[in-house]
């Protein structure tokens, strides 16, 4: 028999418990032993839950129960859930968690941790929800050389660009929608200024490496700048806007990774991942292409990828087995973002235009739209493109493409 | 230090020389080991070849040799594949394969005779070229009761359909150039009637189950029938057509499992999954949809796969770990694939519509093209479809819709 205590009853934490309940039978199956919930730690009662019988306040039944073998962190923040996890790997409890912050901070050091304790830290749900993408990172693409990843990783910030494309509204309506239906929160920052997609693609340019990226090294650029004309272009040029997380290696080995809305062309996979849903568009030097989409947030997806690295433990646990994952502290020093060569549209007021062409070399003209011209231009660094415009004086807006 | 023997030096065979030659650094990272491949199994001689030495002709060679940890199978057919197969797990040595007939065939046999001989049977590259599928059933989507996988999981079809839709060119001239090409076989029955798509989702849906789904029992309904009319009206309707190979969980926890083209939504991811591209979409109880999407053949990517599977055993053979595949030989019974209720698209000549509407109840008109009219109707079998067509006398063309 194995068991389980959740740390924290909230959305993800109470998914879990309801995953490994009501899929049970198959769940045991599938590890080849039973497997139920012990505790539940939360600093509420649940008067009438059906696990109401199951909640603990103090931690230390947990750590101290040597039954229990497998810790699910769905806490988040990086005060206590980063105590408490160190603390269950001390024990030699596996831990497996949801927790974004926590992963990104302090990874590599809970891996070791696990190791030296002859246990396991997993954290497939701490990027994209329910899309199976770390333990694909971890062993199916451990062949590759990845080149590039770039995920869309905010189920929030993709509902309002989804919208604001549909139906040609402004920012700050559709975000009002997105905050009554409860898609987005009253304060929305961590999602549209991209910080959310910024400590999900610090841990997947860390796995990409088998090194550190942090967050705080990455540029973040998120969806408030993004209008109704940006949509406008987009529709004359065949194209969505996406806010996209990526990290490419360029062939001097260095590492870019930045958050910024992007124009993709509508044969682009990223480009029609649309509503609540996310993606990871993965490129390797073997495999080129592959894509895993699915849902980026949501209860019970979340709590099903938080399961699956329940049974990878209890299946390792059983064996005596360290999962894979290769992730040291070495920090990684990144390029910056703005030094890499892309494709961008710049857009003027028609009757700047000229001055425009004049001013900067290698435009062509993309599409007239709503008073504006759109151009674009290729090859060019956005430092580069920012100095060539501001040399104009023209409020000239630009747009990355891809 | 791991070492490997390669069986068959063909395009996949010769791909995972390379990935592992190529690639060789980062793997050995990755495994925590050196890794080399020692033998290439071929009739052939391979003068010049970089890999020239490493040729061998007696496979007692690889199956005598106790320093033969892992055995890449990668010669295609059920019948020198599973003599050496057997051999080689027989022997201790793990195996992994991308050889889709054998696995269809004998996956739970070869599976049970690795446990019993304390190694490792995996068969990533068997389904879906480089697209992680195999393992990702295994692991991540081990908490989910599948509800349904549809794939598109056969490249030369798929490019054969995303150029008539595009061109409006017929199936003949579209199967010449895609011979000429090379991305078609002179005899292209085994891709163009379904059978190779079959025989994927057979070995999908024993996974989904943990029984055993025969390739046998799979109704298979190729591409050959669907003209450029068919895709007038995918036009008119803004949908794709695609070779669907699905399997299906019914509410009364029947399956059903067959190939057969399906008109999909342009909101439908697999709608948009275009040339030699393939993709499996998986919906799960707890997780809702979810996508693999990426290249479906192909030397590299396909080699990659086997690579990945590499990588495992070796990993799985250092810690003495069994890794996690749950398939039985109990036989799963499908239940008959023209029982279920679908959408279908009805298509008659426009002066036998009258005819069609007075005799069959629940239509309603979708689209006039060419001098046909398509009728939509929903809920229910095709069974049921075609006796009350057939009652009818008229020259109908049915085709599902998702």
């Amino acid at each position: 028999m194995i068991k389980v205590a959740v740390l924290g009853y909230g959305t993800v934490g109470s998914g879990v418990v309801e995953v490994i309940q009501d899929n049970n039978d198959l769940i045991c199956q599938r590890i080849g032993s039973e497997i139920e919930v012990k505790y539940i730690l939360d600093l509420r009662d649940f008067p009438g839950d059906k696990n109401e019988h199951l909640v603990v306040h103090d931690v230390k039944t947990i750590m101290e129960d040597p039954e229990i073998d497998i810790v699910c962190e769905t806490m988040g923040g990086a005060g206590a859930a980063y105590e408490f996890t160190k603390q269950a790997l001390t024990a030699g409890k596996s831990v497996c968690t949801s927790n974004k912050e926590l992963v990104e901070k302090y990874g590599p050091e809970l891996l070791a941790l696990a190791r030296k304790n002859n246990c396991n830290y997993q954290f497939e749900a701490s990027v994209g929800g329910g899309i199976p993408i770390i333990r694909p990172m971890n062993t199916s693409l451990a062949p590759e050389c990845i080149e590039s990843i770039k995920g869309i990783l905010n189920g929030t910030t993709n509902y309002i660009l989804t919208k604001m494309a549909a139906e040609g509204a402004a920012y700050e309506d559709v975000l009002k929608q997105a905050q009554d239906l409860g898609y987005a929160e009253l304060n929305p920052e961590a999602d549209v200024e991209g910080h959310d997609a910024g400590r999900k693609i610090a841990i997947l340019a860390s796995l990409m490496t088998g090194k550190t990226v942090r967050y705080e090294d990455i540029h973040l650029e998120g969806i408030t700048g993004i209008d109704a004309v940006d949509f406008a272009f987009a529709k004359a040029l065949n194209k969505s806007i996406k806010l996209i997380a990526r990290a490419d290696r360029a062939s001097d080995g260095s590492l870019t990774a930045f958050v910024a809305p992007h124009m993709l062309g509508a044969d682009h996979p990223l480009g029609r991942v649309d509503d609540v849903f996310n993606a990871v568009f993965v490129t390797g030097n073997m495999l080129g292409d592959i894509m895993f989409y699915g849902k980026g947030a949501g209860k019970l997806a979340t709590a099903s990828a938080v399961v699956s690295d329940v049974i990878e433990l209890a299946r390792a646990k059983m064996a005596g087995y360290a999962l894979p994952c290769i992730w040291a502290e070495d920090k990684v020093a990144l390029k910056p973002y703005d030094e890499i060569k892309g494709c961008f549209l710049i857009r003027v007021k028609e009757d700047e235009a000229g001055r425009l062409a004049g001013a900067v070399s290698g435009i062509s003209e993309a599409a007239k739209v709503s008073g504006y011209v759109g151009y674009k231009i290729e090859g060019i660094s956005e430092k580069a493109l920012k100095e060539a415009l501001a040399s104009t004086g023209l409020q000239a807006k630009i747009i990355r493409m891809e």
